[in-house]
Parts: C-alpha cells; sequence; structure tokens
C-alpha cells in the first residue's frame, strides 16, 4: 500500500523489526516450553531468553542488515535470523529452533501480526460504529426522499438511512470477530505436522501465551483456508465501506446536495475549476474499497497448496497481509471522520420531497383507494394515471401537482374523502416506526422528537 | 445463463445438436484429408462423408438419447459420439478419429463455436455503434453540463458524451476482433501434439476449410491463454457496457432527468408505487456486466493446466463459454435498443447547466482574469470566493448569481471588460472544438447547426 | 449450470414452481398476520389461504405459461404472479400485497431458497465428513511420505492427511453454518423500509413461520452484504474442495501411484490410448470449484446498491444462486463418493518413502547429532552433505544411501551410536503423536494398532 | 509491491521523482505548443522551459518535502506541484498549465509511465524468449514422457515442451504489444474534454514529442477501458508464468526428478531438514502470478467512472499500476535466469518413459493392430485387457512388460508382424514431425541430431 493511505500504526506492524521481535517471543516461548518438558536445559532456556531480549531492545538498522546479509547467502529468512540470534545468544542457542520447521515460527508469526492488525481494524469499526450512531440520532427525525433504482421513492428517515449501514457495520464487526477466531492459531508441530521431534505440550504452551489456539492439524503449515475466510471478510467489509461512500457520493450530486464532505478552508477541487467541491474522500474510499477487495481471489487461490506445503503462499501474503490491513485500517479511519463531519442539509431534503409534484405519495394513495372500496386493479390504474400526467409535465408551466390531478380525476371524484388523501399524502406517517426501528438497530429508541 | 436473459440465436451456438454437427464436419475433413495423403482409402472417406452427412440431417432427441446412453457406459463424450457414428456409419467408420486424440476434435469444435459466436457478438457491436452515432449526430450541438466527481464541471454536448461512448466500443470491437484471431486456430495433432500418428497436413487441411489456423504447438489441447485472453476481452467490453449504463443511470435520476428509458405501455416500475419509471434496464445491464466479467478469473486460472494437459478447464468452459457469450449478447443486443429509443431532455439539461447559478464557468472566468492580468494565485482565489458565495446559497432567497458576485467584487471591478465576462459565460464556446472532435471520432464532422 | 453438473435435489429448489409456492406462501403468511392485526377481514385471509392453496396444489405448466404472458405485459415478475393469482383467489386477492412492495417478496423468498440449498449443502458437508473419517481411520497407521514442495520431506500417516481434510470441512461445515444464519433473514418492511403502511409484527409473524428472523432494518431490499458473505463462503469450501482434489491428483500421478479414484468397468480413460486411467474426478473437482469461487466477486460487487436500492445484484443473483449452490452441491456429492471409493496403495506408499535412500530422515538424524553435543550449524553441514551424496546420484551404480553415506563419514565417525541412528531413522517415530493428533480432530483417538 | 520483488529499474518508473520530471516536461511541452499557436509569449516559454528544467535538474528531497508540504494545504497534487514549479519559475508560471485541466498532466504521465514500464517489460520478454529457445534447441531430441492428466500419455521431445511455452510467449508479447498501443495516448482537452480553453494542435504537439498518439474523447481522463485491458493483459501474462512454473515444479518432485532449479552453494532449503531441495523459485512465481492477476478486475472496476470522470481509479492505480508492474518485471527476470540454468536430466526422463512397462506406447499399437485388419472396438478392448495387465502389477514380482502381455495374448497371436509391433513400440517415432513443429514456432527446424 502506498504511503498515502497507510497509517504509521498500522505499518509498524508489518515492519521487519515487528516480525523478528515476535520470532524472537516464539523461539523462546518455545524453548522456555521444552525446558518445561525436560527436552532443553533450563539454564540454557535462560540465557537464550535473556540475552535475546537484550539483543532485541537493543535492535537496531545495523541489525536488519546482518540479518539481511546472512539471508543473501542461505536463501532463507527464518535460517538468516537465527544465524544472527546465535550471534547474540552464544552457545545456548543450540537450544532454539529444536525439532521445529520455519514454517512454526513464520506461520505463528503470522497469526499474531494478523491478529494486531484485527484489533485495530475492530477499534475502527467501533468509531465508524460511534459516529453512524451519534449522527443517526441526530438525524432521527429527518425527512428525506427514499430512493430505488435512483428514483424518487417514498419519504423515509435520514437517520434510518445510517441506521442501515450501523447495522451493517455491526456485521461487520461480528464477521471480524469471527474471523479473528479463524486465524488466531498456532503451530509448532515440525517438519510435516506430526510432532515427531517435539512434544506437543510445546505448542499448547506457546499458543497459550500469545493468545492463540492450537492447530489441530497442521501439516507444516496453518491450512490457508483460514486466511482465505479472513481476507473475504475484510473484502466484505470494504463492499459495505463502499455503499455507504456510494451514498454520499450520491448525495452531494450537484442536483441532490443534501449532503456534502466536510471541505477544509484552502482546499482546492480542481486546478481548471475554483469552483469545484468533490466528494473525493468517498471516491478514494470506493477505490480503496476494489483494492482490498481484490485480496479476496489471490488468497482463495492459495488454499490449495500441493501436499503438505508448498510455499506458493508466501509471495501472495507478504504482499496481500499488508496491503489490505493497511488499506482497510485507512479506508475506516477516513471513514469514521468523514461521517462525524458530514454537513447535512434537512432543508434540501425536504426540497428534493416535493420536487416531483407529490407522487412520490402514490403508494399511499393507492392504499386508501383500494382501503375506499376501489379494486387494486383499477386505484393502480388511476393513481399510475395521475402521477404519470404530473410527471412528465415536471418544470413546465402547465404541470399540475399529484394532487390536483387526483381532485380533478372523475373518476376519483366523491369515492375518498379529501382528509385521507391528506394523510395519504403526509411525509410524516413515515416515521411511525422509526421508535422500533432504532429499537431493533441500537437496542434503545434513540431521542424522542 | 437463465433464459431470461437468452437470446436463441446465441444458444444454438451451445447446443448439442450444433456440437454433434460440427464433430462430425471435423471428422469427416480429417477423415477426407487422412484420404487426401493416402492414410485412409478415398472410397472410405467418401462414406463416412455420405453416410454421416445423412445422419446428422436427420439428427433428432432419438440420436441425442443414444448419444448420452453410450456415454452413460464408457463415461467419456467423444468417444460417445464415435460410437454413434459407428452404428450410422457402419464398417467404414474405423478410418474415423485415426491417429486423433478427443481433444483434437472438442478443441477444434469450441474454436468454431467461439468464432460463431464472436461473430454474432461483432454484430451486435455493430448495432451498438450505429445506434450511439445516429444519437450523436441528432444531439451533437445539445448543451449538456459536463460533471465530473458528480459535481457540475463545465458544459459539453451531449453528442459528444455518445461520441466518447462511440470511441469505446470501437475498441472494444477491435479488440473483439483480436479476441476472434486468438481462439480461431485449429488442433489436430494427436495424443500429446507430436503427430506421431498423424500427417501434419490434416491439420492445415481442416484448419483451412473451417476459417481457422493451425495451432503452432498443441500438447493435446490447444493452450488456454488463448481463452483467457478472449474472456478478459468480454470482461473489457462488458465493463464499458457497464459505463454507458451508470451514465443513463444517472441522467434519469429523479433530481436530474435528462433522459429516460423508453418505458412501455402497460409497464408497471412497482408494485407498491404507481408513479415509479425506473432504469431497469440499465440497471440490469449492470449486472450483466458483473456476470459476464467474472468469467475472465476461471479462465485465467484454466491456463496453467499441468502438462501436456488437464481436463480441470472443461468444467469451467462448459459454463463459461456460453453464459459469458449469452450475457454479452443479451446485453448488447439490449443496449442498442436502448440507445435507439432512449428519451432525451435537452430543455432539462439546460435547466441543469443554469441550476448553479452560473458557477460552471468559473474556469473560463479565472483563464480571462488572468489574460486580463492577474496572477493565477489571484485569479484563482477571487473566481473560487465568488462561486462559493453563489454555491453555498443556492435555493435561499439571498443567492445572488457568479455573475453578480463577480461584478460587485472590489477586486475584479475595472479589471476586465464586462463584454469578456460574458463570452467567458457562454455555454456556446464547449461547442467550438466540436466539429474536429467529431472528426477525430467519426472520420466526418457530423452536421452542421 | 449446465445439467451435466446439476443434481435435480438441488435444481428443484431454484425451479419457478417453487419460487411461486414460496411467494403464496409468503402472501398467505403475510395476509394472515395482517387479519390477525386487524389491517384484513379475517375471512378474506382464509379465502386467500384456501384458494391460493387449492392453486399452488394444481399447478401446471400451463400457469407458468399464463404467468409468463402477464409478465410480458406488465414487465414486473412479481405483479405478473399477483395477477395470476387474483384469477384464482378472486376479489379477496385485493387484500394480498397490502403495503408491502415486491422486494418483500422476492428477498424473503431468496431466503427460503438459500436456506433450502444450504442445509442441502450441509448434508453433503456431513457426507463428505463420514467418508474422510472412516478412510482416515482406516489408515491411520499407514506410513506414507509427507512432501513439501512437492520434495519429500519427512514419513507422516496417510490417515493424517486425510484428517487434515476433515478438520478443513469441519471448518468448512462451521462457516456454512454461519452463512445460513446471514442470509435466513425476513423483510416485510415496504417500498423503502419504514412500515409505513405496513405494521411491522407482520414481518414478525411471517419470519417466525419460514423459520427466518426480521432484517433490522431492510431498504425496500435484504442488505447484499449479506449474500456477499454467503458466496465468499461457498468460495472458501470450494477451494478446500480443490486442495483435497489436488492432492488426489497428485498422488495418482504416474510416478507416484499412491493412490487413484476408482476406474469403472467399461471407462474408456482415452480414445486415443487404451492405458490411460486418470483422475478425471478429480480434475473436474478442481475446474468446479474455479466456477463455485468466481461467483464470489460479483456478490461482493452487488453490495453498493444505489441509495435504498437498485436492482442490478437481481441479474447476478439469478445466475449466482443456482449455478453456485448446484456446482458446490454437484461437487460435494461428488467428492463424497470419490473418497469412499479411492484405491489406496500402502505398499506403493511405503516404497516411495524407502526410494530417496533414507534422505527423508535427516531431520531426526539432524537432531541426533546435535544431542550428541555437535553445534546445530556443524550438525546442518554434514547432514546436508550426505543427503546430497545420496540425492544427487540416485539412480546411479555409485549411489549409496544416506545410512551408508553417515557411517563412512569421518566427521560423524565415533560420535554417535548406531542405535541412535538407527531411533532417527524409524519411519515409526512418526506415528507417536497420532493418538494425541486424532483425538484433537475427532475427539477420539481412533482405532488402536 | 515489496522491496524483496522489486527490481530498481522498474522501481524508478513509479517513483515520485520520475513524475515529477514527467509533469514538468507535458507542462513545459504544452506551454511550447501554446506558445507556437499564439496563446502564450515565445519569451514566456522560454523561461518556463529553462528555469524548469534547472530545477528539475537540481531536484532533490527538499523539493520532494516542499511539495508535499504545499499538497498538505491545497489537498491536490497537482496544484502543490504547479505552485512549487511556479516559486522556481517565477512570474511565467502564470502561462503554464493555461486552460488544462490537472488530469490533463495525470494522465498524459501515466501513459508515459505505463509506456516506460511496458518497454522493460517488452526486453523482459524478449529475455524469456532467448532462454527459452536456447534450451529447446539443447533438448530437440531429449525424450521424455508426455502426460495428460499427470498420467503417462505418449513420449514427447522436452524440447518441444519448452517451444510450447516459447510460442505462448511470443503471444504474449505480440498482447503486450498490443497493450503498449492501448494506453500510449495524451489527453489535453481540458475540464470536460472540449478544448473549450485549448487549442487541440496543443495536445497533438505534445503527444507527437512523448511518443504517444491523442485520445479521441477524453473526458478529462483518458477512458479507462484502455487501462483495464492493459491489467487484463498482464494477467493473461502471468497465468503463462504460472505455467511454465507449474510444469518445472512437476518436474521437480522427488518422484520425477526429470528438472530441478539451481541449488545456489550454501544455500539452505530448510531449517529442519538438511536434504531438501525445493522448487522454491518456480512456487514463488506461482505466488506472484496470483498477485499480478489480482489486479485485473480492480482495473475492469475502474471502467464506469461517473459522467466525465470520478476519481475512484486513482487509489487503485497508484497501488496496481506499480505493484503489477513490479510484480511482472521481477517475475519474468527470474524467469528467464530459471530457465537458463534449469538442471535438465535426460536419464531420468528415459528412465520415466520405461517405468510403466511400456503401457504408454499402446495408442500406436492400437493403430497398428487396426491397420492390421482389427476392428477398432475389438483393438481397443484388446489393447486396454493388456495394457491394464501391467499396470495394475507395476512393482510386484508378477508384472509382464506391455509386451509381453500383448505377444501372450491368444487374439493378437499371427495378426500383426513383431517387427509392426516394434516399430508401434519406438519412441522415437514421436520426433518425426519435430522438425516441421520447430519451424512453425521457431521459424528455423532448429539443430540436426
Amino acid at each position: 500500500m502506498v504511503p498515502r493511505y497507510t497509517r504509521p500504526v498500522m505499518a509498524a506492524i508489518w515492519s521487519p523489526e515487528n516480525r523478528y521481535r515476535i520470532w524472537f517471543k516464539i523461539e523462546a516461548l518455545a524453548c522456555e516450553a521444552m525446558a518445561e518438558y525436560g527436552a532443553v536445559p533450563k539454564e540454557a532456556a535462560k540465557v537464550v531468553r535473556e540475552k535475546g531480549d537484550a539483543a532485541l531492545a537493543a535492535f537496531s538498522d545495523a541489525d536488519l542488515a546482518r540479518i539481511d546479509e546472512i539471508e543473501a547467502e542461505t536463501r532463507h529468512d527464518v535460517i538468516a535470523f537465527l544465524t544472527w540470534l546465535a550471534e547474540k545468544v552464544g552457545p545456548e542457542s543450540r537450544f532454539v529452533h529444536l525439532g521445529m520447521t520455519s514454517s512454526d515460527v513464520l506461520d505463528t508469526c503470522l497469526a499474531v501480526q494478523l491478529v494486531q492488525a484485527t484489533d485495530l481494524l475492530l477499534k475502527d469499526l467501533d468509531d465508524v460504529l460511534t459516529a453512524l450512531k451519534a449522527r443517526a440520532f441526530e438525524h432521527k427525525y429527518t425527512l428525506t426522499i427514499g430512493r430505488s433504482h435512483g428514483i424518487h421513492a417514498e419519504p423515509t428517515s435520514f437517520g434510518l438511512k445510517l441506521a442501515g449501514h450501523y447495522a451493517e457495520f455491526v456485521r461487520n464487526k461480528a464477521r471480524l470477530e469471527s474471523a479473528r477466531a479463524e486465524i488466531a492459531t498456532c503451530a509448532i508441530s515440525g517438519a510435516v505436522g506430526t510432532y515427531a521431534h517435539l512434544d506437543p505440550r510445546v505448542e499448547s504452551y506457546v499458543a497459550e501465551r500469545l493468545g492463540l489456539k492450537p492447530e489441530p492439524v497442521s501439516t507444516q503449515v496453518i491450512p490457508r483456508d483460514r486466511h482465505a475466510a479472513y481476507f473475504c471478510t475484510l473484502a466484505v467489509i470494504a463492499s459495505g465501506i463502499e455503499r455507504l461512500a456510494t451514498e454520499v457520493r450520491h448525495l452531494q450530486r450537484s442536483e441532490v446536495r443534501e449532503a456534502e464532505e466536510f471541505f477544509h478552508p484552502g482546499q482546492k477541487g480542481s486546478s481548471a475549476m475554483p469552483h469545484k467541491r468533490n466528494p473525493v474522500l468517498t471516491e478514494n474510499l470506493t477505490g480503496l474499497a476494489r483494492l482490498v477487495r481484490s485480496a479476496a481471489i489471490p488468497a482463495l487461490e492459495n488454499v490449495a497448496l500441493w501436499h503438505e506445503r508448498d510455499i506458493s503462499h508466501s509471495s501472495v501474503e507478504r504482499n496481500i497481509c499488508p496491503d489490505a490491513t493497511i488499506g482497510l485500517d485507512f479506508a475506516l479511519a477516513r471513514l469514521s471522520g468523514l461521517i462525524s463531519k458530514l454537513l447535512i442539509y434537512p432543508d434540501r431534503m425536504a426540497a428534493n420531497i416535493e420536487s416531483l409534484g407529490g407522487v412520490v405519495h402514490s403508494g399511499e394513495v393507492l392504499l386508501a383507494l383500494a382501503r375506499a372500496g376501489l379494486s387494486r386493479e383499477d386505484a393502480y390504474r388511476i393513481v399510475q394515471r395521475n402521477a404519470m400526467a404530473t410527471w412528465t409535465k415536471l418544470g413546465t408551466p402547465e404541470c399540475r401537482t399529484f394532487r390536483e390531478n387526483l381532485d380533478a380525476d372523475p373518476e376519483i371524484s366523491g369515492r375518498i374523502a379529501p382528509d385521507l388523501l391528506d394523510a395519504a399524502m403526509d411525509s410524516r406517517q413515515h416515521l411511525k416506526a422509526i421508535d422500533a426501528l432504532y429499537e431493533k438497530v441500537f437496542g434503545e429508541p434513540g431521542p424522542a422528537q
């Protein structure tokens, strides 16, 4: 992920330094566990822990360079690290990594990094939820037109729109929590996962201290269906971001102008057109959603490794693990800020509801006529005819409102009381279940009017 | 592809009957070629041709059932067909398929079917191009607002919008012609492509008569990079359909209403809301684009077959070959009809240009001020200030037009002649290169005004 | 999905008839609920139920044709169905669909169909689990070589290989159960989800009787993040099928021959090469996995519908819902049969373990030397040198086994007792944790030896 | 793309410095063109050119920092650059970017960068082709078993295998040349592409000097179907790399051992198993193929920008442009080295051909029996029976070769001369068309034997 879309807090998780710290933590814990179960002298494990801790505490660019140098020779990253560690720890280093295979370290480390990244993403989701809830409560009674197919349908509450996205992000949080459990496993099982050279209790010991669960069957690697499920979950969340971003982009359209991204003082929308105020943040989120989503397919293609493992997943994961988590973290952080600062224009919403001459009430008028005794087919025909008469003349001098047309229609005349038509055309009817809806979404009805 | 989105003319290409006809054509041509080059008695080839032609001419559901019956036993589709053919041809059938492998028939047949499908798609593209050109010529001088980020930018010509899509579909046609060449190859090379049991001239003979080129190296199969490139091309075309569909969906939005899909008499937009006229065709095209595009990844995954071939591509292609070509054919046919019948509202376009109080001319005003001697930075600042003053008050009583604000601005006062501002705010300036643009796209300037 | 890969039981779920039955069930339940809550005469709801039930019981191709005929006119499928229903129910039909919108029926119906499909898939997964467990128990003690990178690593148990896939399918089942909960929701909330024309209790009534949960916020449609998560789950399962299929394909390779798909009497592997016995079922599963996976991206692209909904998801779902569930059902059914009948060759596995002259024990020899006091670096160097000496001469007369090389190495001589080397080169050490591993996977240790 | 898979020569193309250099080149050329056509004083254009050239020649990290600083305020990258440039150029800077829009610079720059990247990739493809041709010529007569479904089929030439990949890479080169033409276009057409503030000749002037073609219709942006087609092409090439990588991985399997990646002195294959020599380079290429391929879908999703443009494509392209070209460049460079140094084992290939007791000749034996007068059905039955008799007893003491079984079969006895069977079982028959095949692929028959 390019720096422009990277927050340092997430980038740090994927730094070589963090990786080496986790590698050491795993090796040191494993060594302690082996000492615990008699495979290694306790004193040796202590030396490993102490000298290793000191080396990591003093870890610098010189150490990074030294490890790179060894890897250039051995062409194996874990062996390079272990060799560097041996230089720091001394002879006791021969008790490090005993009976383990590189993937025991690599895959368990990846689990730790993904858990760290996920915890950050969960925090991001909380921020999005907080922002959505606040604005949903603020606009619980703000009437706005609901649109299907981009066409005015019936009025709704702007707060309810946000509540719908809130409900989706609640689902996304639950999905991410499941995904976290998917990847939070530990493998210390040796070359092909048989524990031939290792006590299985070592794995349990390390797992527990790292907050992971032991993997049931790790055939050298932790099986990649876990990671596939994880990246698919990120893709679903990214698509939810895209949905909300698309909503804002629509609302900011010049003809709609119901909401607008905050426009910074000094900001320039266009080098050529000084009048421009563009929804660039939400367009950016739309693009980021595509990027995060693009990790799903390679993650799925990684599942079918050959036999006990092949290493084709590695180059994929070296990229998509940081890219997708950094991209999603940035997008969620941007999203919560965006929602908090979103400029919302209730007057404009009210004006848009009225802009089609009242035809948006055709549904309730249809029901009112049906209740008044017309057949559904007749009522539909009459309502459609009068709505279209308004619709097709909008903006022309001869345009009459939907109500005017209804009042003048001989087929209706005398068949329904005017106050029933008034009620049918009252936007506030669409708020009547709003308490119940908020209760369903937020567990509380929200503010009273 | 479900019947709802299937045109019979494309479905017929993928029928079992068409497949068997092509299989026989390949076998008969190969047999003739072998006779030509001495591997088979000429008389036998003649019998195969005559009795086979007769059997295919009389082909009925009973034959389909018979072939299925044999396949249930042999579990091999080509052997089932050859066995059926032997029942029809008699003893000379032993000269059929001599030294050939099933894939020689299957892959060459697939090439013929894809060529047939592509020729239909090319015709569909011609229809789209014809429709786009007609409407582009019709609306060459129809001013409409150009939008970037969904925000009004500067006026443009509605015809030019369509010309841009025309140019994209010209490219799509060229891409599809290249894709046709990619898949129009013939393989009759035997078990692993060494011509060990076959004269290579048989392949050339069959290829020429089928309008194909001999495959340079077919290792039992025609290499699947060809098909991957083909389906990627369909995906690019589908995305172009989505772009145009998205444009129409935007133009039909209730707040925009610059264009509208034809609404059939008797059509009902919604069961609940009789006033609805929804852009359902273009939304449908948007979905179909996703479907066609979804064939690209499995086609790419098909490339890396094992060694000389494995058959994992087969189940993929049995689905995506009909699905993607049928889906694209349907979408293109729908698209050309849609464009031809699209309701276009120039008055509404004119009204929308004016709806932001003239700020859409900020770019040319900026240049005019710069030409009048202001620094770019000053000019930008002044123009932005006055545009925003209009923009942020739109729809309120105190809103003044951009021109009113400019005229009242002391920083401008006296620094630019009013007629230069008039010129800068004349939408017709955006048509001044329209002849040249049409010339680039259509090879002719289009109608004079 | 083409008929070749379609099981009737799953296809029936996606038939128009099943759809219409569910539509009626939803309308009838909603009508009853409205009667319950006073919006509709109880008698009317009874008539709707009785006449509707009778109509559906007698449903025939003529009814299908009649509905198609009405849709051709109205261009709206739900209205067409309701009109047909009105013809059957009579005047009381005006109480059907009251205050509802088409999507209330369509989306709730889709939920029911997806639940039906998922229940079938869960049953399929059970069959796969049963088959895997049986063969895993059968081969708990069958030694086979574990391979990383396609290269012999260390011995393992063939049963453990299967246990690893079993563990993955246990995860897949849990994922599918979650995915079932994702899509098992009901929406009866009206045009834009405000319950403006409906009592929210209608939704709860219908949901409960259909085994669904009411959707928190349905903005005309059930939000598509649910379906995206669902299809991503199918994609993960498909990838697990691919992993197991790839394993079998590898094991059946001519050079490996450790397992083989059952070869039917009468089956022909190739039209040109009578000796062929090909792993066509697992290759087919590999292709089907690509197909099922290809539904994930369009499902994700469906999430960001415009505003309260657009209908672009519809054409996608009309295809991917049947295609992906039918494809996965077929693949899982094929997979369980395949595993049950898989021919497994323990002798060949034993021979392959030995085929590299014993170098596969290099890991334990390394540890034994380290335990004997050599530094890890020295031990690694010595073991690598002797293993390579064997490896690079395999198949030549001068090739000595790894043990012979070790015994002749002066750097080892006298530093380790021969019986320790014997123990280090005993394949049975890789079974020592097998009970514990089976316990983790199956919750029981499996058969004793 | 992580540094591990990045070659500096490709990374440099995507550096900010290269971008700014190209931006200035475009602005300076445009300014010159405007001077040429009278819109700008010639002297001013000269000052812009000279002072700008000097500023770029002295470009340092301080300049990067200054541009970033301005962007932090303006939130617009092109305006930030122009402001920096104005600081360097002085008052004449007001003639820079006159009538242009940011995308004129951004999109034309992207075209230049993609052309630079593509030229590097074309060079990489040449290296792959050179390496493949050399090894194909070297092994023109090396017999090896052809495999379909992973099962031995018939012998072929190892050189021919490589020739097949060569032919695919020839196609890939042609595709990349087409893709280069796709993206090599220039847009200098103003805010919404109408040339309202610009002479169209400016675009032509700049395009010609940058080696680009003017875009027919650029609606602020160069249309993204071009980039979609480009990234799809990279995806096809990546899949071709995967196919060749998969072949090598198979050949290096422990049971096959027909070829092997070069193993560096000092290299360690595994931290736990010193005997390992793993095909890690080709596994890496397999993963890189997945990564490069993953750019195709977001690039396709970028096509349907809203109206004249939205900026959602930007974040996608900031990542996939460098990632996919850097990844593909690295993969191709690795691939050509890999092929050149590939260890190839003809003896092992010969041994594998023989390892199935001669059944791999069943196809030609079938034909020989047919030529001797047996019906195809009888011949198939007899050959299959005898081949299976060998196959199913492989590795057991009672196993007889296919020839022994044939000789003992009473149904054959006396019906075919032994020398015809000898000929049918001679692997060299599979080389008889090799000259013709090489002629087709390389345009020359290759070395004589």
